[in-house]
């Protein structure tokens, strides 16, 4: 799965068929943990399948579990390696994976909802409802999951995060149409919504590995500063694309955020950077209130302003801290397969 | 506060003051686990007291509690009735009313969503968008506090159960407007969506007192049953309110489940047994699409054809199973203490 999103050099390539099949089983555990005993749930969750994406939270699980395993090389090279991804790995991958499709599943209530305001309305309702308690049972199913692990360090942990996102996604409504939303209210809203999770995962790969009460031990540590540093860059870069999109692809996303209100950094920084400020308050109002036809000249505005540079760098300049993170974890094949991930977050055009 | 609810007699006020003291704890633990870093994410939390009811789940998580407790009559005696409740018993409480409140929220997105579609739209997108982001953060937040219990069995308790709430729903919302609906798929819709919280918060009572791998131990089986039986009375209870309240009470709640198409006890035993079949389904069909003007000749129907006092006599005989579990359970006050509850469960009026 990998192979899709980054290219692997050979010398990765052992590690990356213990990934693959580590992999294997988390989505077989995903799976099954949502079968149910009442035929209309299962045809409900079928509706799910759609929202599954890139599984980078699950990826980043179980390579954080074999980054932080000190024999790492010496099991890949012993005929071992069936044993570096766990049964833990595994729950913890397929846990994070159910409690992202339950935000994206949300997501889309609220988007539903977006649709409605502007007139599309046909048989809304039932899909609010549908998508409030599909999510519901995807966040509860992700919880008796998790809690299948002997410890509850691991629902501790998930239970935090999922708390810490709703309150980013919180912080975030409050803002909206706040056009002088600043830098720090807006990387404290990423951090949360985002960066939390994708922390979250990175910690309970390395937990898995290491033993759920070693939450001090410099390797967990170093890979939650990795994750809560990519997740950062990685919104960042969903930002840009929700963005620049509009030249690349004609696609139902494209300036998705503005429509909702949110600020983002490519705006933040040109609106604090320009001499059109008023002209592009102005579009971005209008937008906010349906009307879409300024956004191509607002998107020559942002570039014409180093907006969108400015936001790339700063994307990349997480990855490069997310990578600094790396020096504290065991020195083998986990280092630069991590990196390449961190490489590919914000290379990636969707 | 259950004096509110139920006559409590004179040799039970030592229980229920012990009771009434953990009802306190109960109350703040649930507050400080909600409160946060962020203003308007506590500013947001104040809507949510708007939710809270009769606390009839914490209520019970400390009754079955102390109900569990072999030396219970000796310690209420013996001025050691301050080591009756434990943590374990108030954390459980509050996740049970968090759980709850988070169900209740999301059935506000749910409303707020039907009364869009008779046009009133004023703010109710925003509404949407933060009661689900809300509900969210309620279950994170409730399964953050369980994970602080040292055994991970109480979180797969609560996982389990709100996996199934949300199957009820997804059962319910499935029959909607179906007026085939059957009896066993009305009560497997209860038992799922109502009983499993309640008969949870019993099972977690009894846990709390004997030990959480106690599980198969005959006073936690029988209090989990007690639970069940009970949740099942409740929620007839709730249907009967729901269409008999027109004549007590002019309130919003009145023939709601018929607005959402939901057929209950009361009008399933009434389409089976009455000669008027078609005129009461022209009404029904007519209210579900928010013609509501049939609606007192509708109930006149139910109440001729016999439906109103077949369900309450069915409400009635979930009570009379629910108690006789209790039988089971060691002797003491907590044996009619818990009575009381299940009377008042039926004679409730709101």
């Amino acid at each position: 799965m990998m192979q899709g999103v980054v290219h692997i050099p050979e010398e990765l390539k052992s590690l990356e068929d213990v990934i693959a099949s580590g992999f294997s089983s988390v989505e077989k555990v995903f799976a099954e943990q949502l079968v149910s005993d009442l035929t209309p749930v299962d045809q409900m969750c079928e509706h799910v399948e759609r929202y599954r994406g890139k599984m980078l939270r699950p990826m980043l699980v179980l390579l954080c579990g074999a980054a932080s395993n000190p024999d790492l090389v010496k099991m890949l090279k012993q005929g071992s390696s069936n044993q570096i991804i766990t049964n833990a790995h595994i729950i913890s991958g397929a846990v994070c994976e159910m409690v992202h499709m339950a935000t994206l599943v949300h997501d889309d209530v609220l988007d539903e909802a977006e649709i409605r305001r502007r007139g599309k309305t046909i048989n809304a309702m039932k899909g609010n409802e549908t998508s409030v308690i599909l999510g519901d049972y995807l966040i509860a199913s992700a919880y008796e999951l998790c809690s299948t692990l002997d410890s509850p360090i691991p629902s501790r942990i998930m239970g935090k995060a999922s708390a810490v996102m709703c309150t980013g996604e919180l912080l975030q409504l409050h803002n909206r149409n706040n056009y002088e939303l600043d830098e720090p209210t807006y990387f404290e809203i990423l951090k949360r919504k985002t960066a939390a999770l994708i922390g979250a995962a990175c910690e309970l790969g390395a937990l898995s590995t290491l033993g759920f009460d070693q939450q001090d031990h410099p390797t967990v540590k170093a890979l939650l500063g990795f994750g809560t540093d990519l997740g950062i860059a990685f919104q960042i870069q969903d930002d840009v694309l929700d963005l620049t999109g509009t030249l690349e692809t004609v696609g139902k996303s494209v300036g998705k955020d503005l429509d909702k209100g949110k600020l983002t950094y490519p705006l933040i920084h040109h609106l604090t950077n320009t001499a059109s400020k008023a002209r592009s308050l102005q579009i971005i109002d209008a937008i906010s209130q349906g009307d879409e036809t300024g956004l191509p000249e607002l998107i020559d505005l942002v570039k014409q302003s180093g907006s969108i540079i400015a936001t790339q760098e700063m994307a990349f300049s997480f990855v490069q801290s997310a990578k600094s993170r790396l020096n504290d974890i065991p020195d083998g094949p986990g280092r630069p397969m991590l990196q390449l991930i961190a490489d590919a977050v914000i290379s990636r055009s969707h």
